[in-house]
């Protein structure tokens, strides 16, 4: 039997611009894109991915929407009840291969952003991949995330001269701020409160980036907090739904020792 | 005066097609691209941005390379070091804008990766900027940076689910596991050295990623340790020069309390 492939394609976080030449060809030649549909989904971002299928695949395709399977609002065990929401959409996902993509032929999963960070997909087709009933070769394009972007919009660095950068969640940092972290990037931030952290951080806060409703605003924690949080309250209402992210940094004494490359 | 404009371009590891279509828009109309010559830069990574400008700049363009400032080797104090530097580096960059780039023009610098990982180029801009001698608008271009493209082909997410990714420099390494962490990416490593670490944790290496050239290795450190150490030492001695990164992942029971998604 002929091979099928699976591409997970990163698509950047809106702008069309964002696809790599990379995503362009690896979305040319596919058969059928698979939907994994999260309810969540706005018709905003639905949108997007129609128009980057209709501008890039090259030839007649089939669009296959996986429907999540219901999930526990408020688990007791919360990891386990994701690993067996993972295993159920995978269930359907395999079932979705193989009634929709034959031998042969190319499958495309379009991600959002980056597809290694925060996305479950690479998750749920290793689930497919280990019950060994429908087999696949798998490819996984690269995307900018929300993170990059975000660092772009704002012209900033990441990292400190030879600093880390912390990638977290809203849900953890409200456990505090980490351990000598100097840069910390927030996704996933449901409801940010900064009231806990030290008034003295610079925030760069970033929302819809890369689409035309683009939101920026940065300073001192104690200063644009406040704004932030209003800013963000009245998008919400507005669109019906925000997508946001921020980057914390400490600044710190140019004295301290550093790595080598800015 | 009309403004000139600075572009700073992310063209990912080395890979043409990392290019996303928005920094081939942006090298379509440049007047000048500026090199920052770090004499460690290969005659291969030289040949990469030079096949890029020609594939894409679509116009007449100069190439202005400038030279870096000499560098202490072994400083007292390394941060202040690094400062005094790039503003050395920073006052050599305003005279070749000065020079070599008219009003209304568009200069371009080229960003291996991502411009907002351990790359000085954005905290040049910002002394230049700073000084005021030389107005320019500046526009920043995300790319892939190498984080990226490890996960990507390597398959695996950055992230364990709802978990956090640090990224951070061999030197920060070398002083321990970072506390708490359970990602871990780790760049500018000169010489990695995995001994002192938990032998348990799950590492993903790649070097030249991106080129025909790239390596890939994983495994439980204790097994895949050793084995990177020696493939490194004899594609570096074959190359004459070498970049790597890797993610080292500590895996956590399912049963911990986790973020949203995946
Ligand atoms: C489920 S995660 C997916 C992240 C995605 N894989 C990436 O690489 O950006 C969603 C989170 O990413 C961030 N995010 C994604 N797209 C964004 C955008 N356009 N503007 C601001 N934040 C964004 C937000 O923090 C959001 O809560
Ligand atoms: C000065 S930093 C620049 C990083 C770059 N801005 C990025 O986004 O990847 C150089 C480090 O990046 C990593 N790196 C960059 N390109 C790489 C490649 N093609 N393969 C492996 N590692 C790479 C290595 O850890 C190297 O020491």
């Amino acid at each position: 039997m002929q091979d099928r492939q699976i591409r997970v394609i990163g698509i950047g976080t809106g702008d069309p611009e964002h696809l790599t030449l990379q995503a362009v060809r690896a979305l040319a030649d596919v058969d059928a894109v698979f939907v994994l549909d999260k309810r969540a989904e706005t018709a905003d971002l639905v949108e997007i991915r129609r128009r980057i299928c209709a501008a890039h695949i090259r030839k007649p395709h089939r669009v296959v929407t996986v429907e999540d399977p219901p999930r526990e609002r408020r688990p007791a065990d919360y990891g386990r009840t994701v690993e067996a929401w993972h295993a159920a959409r995978a269930e359907r996902l395999e079932a979705a291969f193989a009634a929709h993509l034959g031998a042969g032929e190319v499958g495309a999963i379009l991600a959002w952003g980056d597809p290694a960070l925060y996305d479950s997909v690479l998750r749920i087709l290793d689930h497919i991949l280990a019950r060994g009933r429908v087999p696949f070769r798998r490819l996984v394009v690269p995307g900018l995330s929300s993170v990059q972007v975000l660092a772009a919009r704002h012209g900033v660095p990441l990292n400190g001269i030879g600093g880390s950068v912390l990638i977290t969640t809203g849900r953890r940092l409200a456990a505090g701020w980490p351990a000598e972290a100097e840069s910390v990037v927030v996704m996933l931030d449901g409801d940010p409160t900064f009231a806990h952290l030290d008034p003295d951080l610079t925030i760069y806060w970033g929302a819809y980036l890369g689409s035309p409703d683009e939101i920026l605003v940065s300073g001192r924690l104690s200063d644009a907090g406040d704004e932030i949080r209003r800013v963000r309250a009245e998008a919400r209402a507005r669109h019906g739904w925000i997508m946001d992210i921020y980057l914390l940094r400490r600044d710190r004494a140019a004295t301290d020792s550093a790595g080598a490359a800015g």
